[in-house]
């Protein structure tokens, strides 16, 4: 029988209880299947943070990296300022393991309720692939005052002419500013990933940018995918301005088949996924490093008002679980996880405040794995 | 009687058919509420950039200095590369003329298709404000080999702390990077104008940030906010992840009064909100600076496959310019602008194809002047 090793971090608010249905689900998986998980916890989150002073060390970062899949809950309390927890351990991993896929797939099932008029589960079954450790996430930026930020705009102020120039008061303020940064092979590297899932799926890819504007950043981005697209004559390609997307996942989903998109805007457009696949209880998410450690999460937070009340949807954990198998190779059991989900919603009857219903937590999560066993 | 001059840019593509329309509906408007306006056309866009290299000159800007309101139809053409019309013109004119709220109301009109179930034009009667000067707009960045971007990860690599550092690999590849950059005064400017605009609304602002991840440029962001909501007590205020609002565009237009967002954001969020209002044939946006040259556009692009067959939707266009003599001071005919459209759409007889009808632009155009004068 199969043995694994899979490290979880249930986190924050409701994290420890979804990832108790994701486990209970995959467990159930491995006992048809035949295969065994061993489970093996870790604290980091806000408590933990706040008892300890630690987000997560290096030590535990390094313990991690010997395993191939790390199953996450949610990050995030109200005690702590935004942004601590999250990029202290959640955006420190997906640095840490170079996990530079973050795979999200927007599928509308049967039987969810869709917010969008007239469209249907064959409407809206496409992924998106988000570059996952450069952008605007790389966290460089700061302030200052007017001095400095007056150089910097004398040597950089290349896009509006010298007859234009730029008109930001520089003299008697203060600015913040922000650095975004893109590599010739971080960029290659996912959309070579993407080229190759759109290659298994419907030979399709959509490139998410804003070429017009940002045009340092996301003028080589798209010369990269043109570089890469020829490399694949088969693969119908085209571009997307950021914006301009937003209105077409509301108004045509069945366009896509595979869209890459940069960091920061793929967290902008997968949400809106999310929403048009019935929302952020069934929106998992893979962040992937195809030879090394991955993490597999619910795309939402932590909702910490929820905590502790049993109430809120599991199935974007154990849809996430599912992810989580197939990367270790259990594609059999992995399927049958989703269709197992597919079927609990199909039959209406244990269902979480967010789907219209009133059941709980642990109820979807036995009736689940019911379902999966009885297959 | 009131004159008016009133420069106008029809641009690209459709520009110069919808604007037309605008141009009709503006001087029936005169003709009831007694006020002439005197139209002065300017050439700039694709064919006067290709005949002469010139995308807007100086001289043509201050010209236009004169002048409270500019009219422009679309601006963007197939035979030049992306973003270089966009920014040579519309961007250009945003930043010279200074002009730092971008106002665009998400309002869906009674008998418009929307894409959401269950909505309502009761649900969608937002305004958002953008700020149109700032942030990634500002044109700065460029690309570097490994030195250079070295230099710059040594020195601002705050985020992820020494131990984790940044796993950027920049010894053997280029990189392309790009800057943003908000001031105080250019925050502060835009959220004065929010809060004054919703004590005159619901008297509830809504911010958009990333500042969670982007915490350098949007923590500033939300600072500013909050002093500026201090001086507002009867404000209600929220912080809404970018990402988030998506969702919440989508599921719960309803929340929504006035919501401040940044440049780059609010281009993205607009045109979610122009779907959710019926789509991009009805969404109007000004460019303003309150004391000095503002500029009224409809916020869709040039649609270069339509040109020259009188097919697209000209409300948008219309509407721009109800705001554009708002602005000019005719508030009266302003209201008679937007109650004809309205009345136009609901009597269901003359839409064009977006709307789901047959008709063409100049049809549209004519019914509303129509309307209006019979109001
Ligand atoms: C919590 C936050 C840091 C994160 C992100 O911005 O990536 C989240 O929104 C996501 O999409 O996984
Ligand atoms: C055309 C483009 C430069 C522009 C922008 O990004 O601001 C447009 O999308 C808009 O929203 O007015």
């Amino acid at each position: 029988m199969a043995q694994y090793k899979v490290p979880v971090l249930p986190g924050d608010g409701i994290g420890p209880e979804i990832i108790a249905e994701g486990k209970k689900v995959i467990d159930a998986a491995g006992e048809k299947f035949g295969f065994d998980v061993d489970w093996i916890e870790f604290p980091h989150g806000a408590d933990h943070y706040l008892e300890t002073g630690e987000l997560i060390s290096e030590d535990s970062l390094k313990e991690l990296s010997d395993y191939e899949a790390i199953y996450l809950g949610s990050i995030g309390d109200d005690r702590i300022a935004p942004g601590v927890l999250e990029k202290g351990i959640l955006l420190a991993a997906r640095f840490y393991f170079d996990q530079y896929i973050n795979l999200r797939p927007i599928k509308l099932l049967e039987g969810v309720w869709c917010p969008l008029k007239d469209k249907t589960p064959a409407d809206v079954d496409f992924v998106v692939v988000r570059e996952n450790t450069e952008d605007f996430y790389i966290g460089i930026g700061g302030r200052a005052k007017s001095g400095m930020s007056k150089d910097l705009l004398e040597v950089n102020r290349t896009l509006y002419n010298a007859k234009f120039g730029l008109d930001i008061e520089t003299d008697s303020e203060e600015i913040a500013y922000q650095i975004g940064m893109i590599s010739k092979e971080g960029t290659q590297r996912v959309m070579e990933y993407s080229f190759d899932l759109a290659e298994k799926r419907n030979k399709h890819v959509s490139s998410v940018d804003k070429a017009n504007v940002l045009s340092d950043i996301y003028g080589f981005w798209r010369e990269e995918f043109n570089a890469i697209a020829e490399k694949h004559p088969d693969v119908k390609t085209d571009f997307n301005f950021v914006d301009a997307i937003t209105m077409w996942f509301v108004k045509n989903p069945e366009w896509f088949d595979v869209v890459v998109t940069p960091n920061m805007f793929g967290d902008i457009i997968t949400d809106l996924g999310a929403m048009v696949q019935g929302g952020l209880g069934l929106a998992p998410g893979g962040n992937i490093n195809p030879n090394g450690t991955s993490m597999f999460e619910p795309i939402h937070g932590s909702a910490p008002k929820y905590k502790g009340q049993n109430k809120v949807n599991p199935i974007a954990t154990i849809w996430a679980g599912a992810m989580l198998i197939e990367q270790l190779g259990e594609k059999e059991a992995a399927d049958s996880i989703v269709s197992a989900i597919e079927q609990n919603i199909k039959e209406a009857k244990v269902q979480t405040y967010d789907m219209g219903g009133s059941n709980t937590t642990t109820n979807v999560g036995d009736d689940i794995a019911r379902i999966l066993l009885e297959q």
